[in-house]
Parts: structure tokens; C-alpha cells; sequence
């Protein structure tokens, strides 16, 4: 693909594409970060409702810390696709998920934007190989998949499809980065990426046992808020449950609880927990603890799930808080 | 089943039985809400693991708050689990997860502990009604199963077997409450209860992306602590979604994400999206909102991302509270 306008760090311009939820999202993201939105969305009263998202989120955005200049008056709606992209150094596209909706602009957008621009789709889960067949240059296109609201939750998803550039996908994920997100670059395509592919599986789980009549909607939110959602917002299920074989670690819990995983605790079933698996495990874990021992891992955990009952309202704040803060 | 001793919010006197991870921690949390703990394991050096346990999680739960008179001077090693048991009010069991052990040493605690009193087990998956089978007086035999660290996580989830007293299940609910617990009671025997069946699946999907070769281990943490798992902290799954249909809430998201439920974005199958399951959703999600509405749940939505961003060092604090804070 020809070179991008210009460097991750230099986009000053960013286009985004559809202005619901996520695209409206998006537009409030790059605002606050200091950028200049051009948006667009086929929809009659798509300005204001554009207007009135970026003016809700704003007083959450203040309380992130916007960028130096950022403003919401550097929003500009336009009156055509074409027009909104024109000048764009990075194109965020964020559609309904229809496929063939989604092919049609991707085609349009990379016909419209500056030659060798990077265009995101914000897509949930078609892989880019099968959004990327109608357009003239596909190299340029890769998934920067958000999550709700893409104002707040950090993770961006970016990976490309069979006829992505690798420099589009690399160059997507500085950007994001220098946008202030937390980026995974993914190097192969699957379906509903990793997060999507994680949560899609508790929320199936969830849907079974609503179905069933096994749990309520407000048991089963209960159990994830009162229970590992706690932990889960600042240590993931992977480290987590290598604190659960005390000081073994990973690998412990793999050899204790190793037989729990043929047990018919969900629909789901578990792979053959076979060596190479309990091998990428226990190195992954020890990988991801980067040197802190399980000992200092279980602190950093009952530290954490402290500090996030104390700041979801579940716990008192310490008084050295209350008498100082004014929030 | 007679009476027990006394009633819930009456109980002095508690036995844990096993000194593990989770019996320790149910002896931490319950030393730190004022009982009497009397411990016993197996175990030839169980005394001295069960207090160095109990001073690791100590500064923890001061943090949380100490009920008054709390002291780990409370707490008592026994020499023999009839003696711990002789005098408790209540017991919590948290043996290794081997069916046959906890049928006999349910069995064994039910013929010790006075007359009437509660025994739960801290059991991750075995139903009641299979582990009641040896025990004279199964009638007061529940599961109470904790989460990690049990002095942490509010979460208990309770639930009787067959042979269990409902009445059981109603004091051992109540104790619990009165205990700091937050508690779910089941009214049915469900393998892996409720959370661990949604966290179960989530973690099966994670083990197959591993052994797949299709994610790392520090793809998929970061995947959820930089993603859903920050909202999870304080939103639970169902009314996540809800905020992802927009003002519709759970009905438009169903109607306008439904398709995807049949997306292979996970190695579990979805129910079928019927009438019924749409309307359990819609309501249970209605019910769940408590008259708050999509708009307010939003708004709480970010508060609570921001305040967890902030609580686990990732969003500097205010300035106020920097300066008037002494943490």
C-alpha cells in the first residue's frame, strides 16, 4: 500500500464513520483526545444525536483528562461520506453489522480517503478477509475493534485480513496507542476476536441457565459483580486462577483442579488438558507475572479488590480521604 | 432437623474445618467480623500455616474493617475435628475437592457438632445431595461456597440437597448476611452453581484459545482487564448488554445482536433466542434496573469505569485527593 499521510503520532484528522453508540463513541474518544472528528452518518438526524452523545460524555472525558485544545467544537458532521474523509490521516468506520453493508463502505471509504490512510472497522466479528473484497486497494483495511463505551473501556482488537498490508495493522496500533488506547494486535484472524470470543461464552452460559430457568438475570449478574468481577478488573482469569493453586501457582491449580475441567460446570466443553497445553499455561502465567512471585501477586490482588470496593461504593474510603477529597 | 443453637445473627462460635487456602480464608474473614474460630486440619503443621494465613490477610482486613473486639487471638487450633466442633454454632467445611473425603468428613461433622447446628461445605462443584449420602442428619448439611480469597470476595453462593431442611438453607442464607456476605441462594442443585459455571466457560473458551495456538495467556488477561472486566466489577454481564442496545436496552440489543448468537465467536452453542428467553432477558434485565433508567444506567456505567480506572492506578486520582489523602 502507499505510505500513510503520515506518522501513528502525527494524525491530527481522524473521519469517523456512523454515529451510534460506538461511532458516536469513537467521535467523543478522538475529541477528548485533542483530535480534529469529521464525522458522517446517513441518518436524517444524525448531527444532533452526534452532538448530544459527545455532550454526555464530555463530563466523564474532563474526569479522564482531556488532551491539551481538545474541545467538542472540533466535531464537524458532513454532509457526504466522500466529504468526511477527504482529508482524514486515520478513518474509523463503525456501521451496523451488516456485511454487506459493511463491504460496500469499506469500498467507498478506501475510493474516498488519501491514498495509503489507514481505515478501522469497528466491527464486532466478520473478519476483515470477508469485509475487505469489494474495495479497489484492501491493504489499507484493518479491524480496530472498541469496546462499549470506546470512550472509556481502554482495549482496542487490531488484526488484518488475508489482503491487509502488515504495515496498516502495525501502523493502526501505534495510532491507538498514541490515542491513548490499550491495544492487542492480533496475528491471525478469529471469529469474535479474544475478548468478544471470552465474554461471548460467559454470556451464552448465562443465556443456558436463564433458559433452563437455573438462574435469574440478577443472580447471574450478582455472581460476577460480588464474585470474580472483582478481581477481573485489574487481574485477568488467567492469573487469577494461578492464585488459586497457592504458592504452586498455575501449575498446580492445573494438576489439582485439572479434573474439575471434564466436570459438566458449563456447557462448554474443556480441551484435553494434555502437556503442551499445561506447558503454555504455566509459562504464559509466569510470562504474564514477569518476575513478581505468587506471594506478591495474591498482595497486589487483595490490594486491588480493596481499592475496587472502596471505589464502587462497597467500601468506605478511608477518612485521611474524606476529610481531603472534594469529590 | 432440630433446631439450631442459636439464631443466625446470634452466632459467638464458628468451626472451620481444613486450613487451605479457602479454610484459611474463611477463618481470616470470619476472625475479622468478631467470632470465635476454631480450626482444624489434618495437617502436622496446619497450626502454624493457619496463623501465618490469618497475619497475611490481616492488614487486608483492616483495611476493610474490623468488626469490634475482632482479634486473631480468636482463633483457636484444635487437636482433633471433634474438638473443633464441640462447641461451634456453625460450621464451614473446606476439605480438598475429593468426593469421597467430604462425604466422610461431612458424615464425621455431623455426628460431632451439637445438635441442630449448620454445616456448609465450601465445596466448587459437588451437589449436596451427592455429598450428604453417609452423614445421620443430612437435613442440616448446605453447600456455602466462597470465592478467592473467602476474606475478600463478598460472594457466597447457597444451596441445599436433596436431603437438606430448606430451613437449613434459609439460616445458613441469613448467617451468612450477618456474616458481611453477600449471598445468593439457588433453589435448585446446579453443577459449578452459578458463577463458577459462567467463569468456568470463559475460562474453557481461554484454555482452547491457548491450546490453539490462537491467543497467549497475556492476550487473554489484558483482554479482560483492559475491556469487559472493568465494568464487570460493578455491572454484571446482563445489564452490560442491556446498555449496548442503545435507549432500547435488552430488547433491541437481543433483536439487533440476536443473529451473532449463532456466530462461532465461541466454541459454546447459544440456546435458541425464542420468545421466551427474550422475555425472561427483557424482564429479568427490567427487574434487575430497579426502575433506573438505560440513560442513568449509563451514566453509573462510566462513574464506575472512571472510579476503577482510578482505584487500580491507572487514571491519576484528583488532585484533591492527592492532597488531602495520606494513603
Amino acid at each position: 500500500m502507499p505510505q500513510p499521510p503520515c506518522a501513528p503520532t502525527a494524525v491530527r484528522r481522524v473521519a469517523c464513520i456512523g454515529a451510534g453508540v460506538i461511532g458516536g463513541g469513537w467521535a467523543a474518544h478522538f475529541l477528548a483526545r485533542g483530535y480534529d472528528v469529521t464525522a458522517w452518518d446517513p441518518a436524517p438526524d444524525a448531527a444532533g444525536k452526534l452532538r448530544r452523545l459527545v455532550a454526555a460524555a464530555w463530563p466523564a472525558l474532563e474526569q479522564l483528562g482531556l488532551a491539551e485544545g481538545a474541545s467538542p467544537d472540533r466535531l464537524t458532521v458532513a454532509a457526504s461520506l466522500e466529504e468526511a474523509v477527504a482529508d482524514a490521516q486515520f478513518v474509523q468506520e463503525s456501521a451496523p453489522e451488516k456485511l454487506e453493508l459493511k463491504r460496500g463502505l469499506l469500498a467507498r471509504l478506501a475510493a474516498a480517503a488519501p491514498a495509503g490512510a489507514v481505515i478501522a472497522s469497528s466491527t464486532s466479528g466478520y473478519p476483515m478477509t470477508d469485509m475487505q473484497t469489494e474495495a479497489a486497494d484492501p491493504g489499507r483495511l484493518v479491524v480496530g475493534h472498541p469496546f462499549n463505551p470506546p470512550y472509556l473501556i481502554p482495549l482496542v482488537e487490531v488484526v488484518g485480513g488475508e489482503k491487509t498490508d502488515p504495515a496498516a495493522v502495525e501502523w493502526a496500533s501505534r495510532f491507538y496507542e498514541a490515542a491513548g488506547k490499550s491495544v492487542i494486535t492480533m496475528d491471525r484472524e478469529l471469529p469474535g476476536f479474544i475478548a468478544n470470543r471470552l465474554q461471548e461464552a460467559l454470556w451464552r452460559e448465562a443465556l443456558h441457565m436463564v433458559a433452563g430457568g437455573e438462574a435469574t438475570v440478577r443472580d447471574i449478574d450478582a455472581s460476577i459483580t460480588e464474585g470474580p468481577g472483582l478481581r477481573w478488573a485489574f487481574m485477568g482469569p488467567c492469573l487469577t486462577f494461578a492464585l488459586a493453586g497457592g504458592e504452586g501457582g498455575m501449575a498446580h491449580m492445573l494438576d489439582h483442579f485439572g479434573p474439575s475441567l471434564k466436570s459438566p460446570w458449563t456447557r462448554l466443553e474443556a480441551p484435553e488438558l494434555d502437556e503442551a497445553l499445561r506447558t503454555a499455561m504455566v509459562e504464559g502465567c509466569d510470562e504474564a507475572a514477569d518476575g513478581r512471585t505468587i506471594a506478591q501477586l495474591a498482595a497486589e490482588r487483595d490490594q486491588g479488590v480493596i481499592d475496587v470496593l472502596r471505589a464502587t461504593g462497597r467500601l468506605p474510603r478511608p477518612r485521611s480521604d474524606e476529610a481531603g477529597g472534594t469529590e
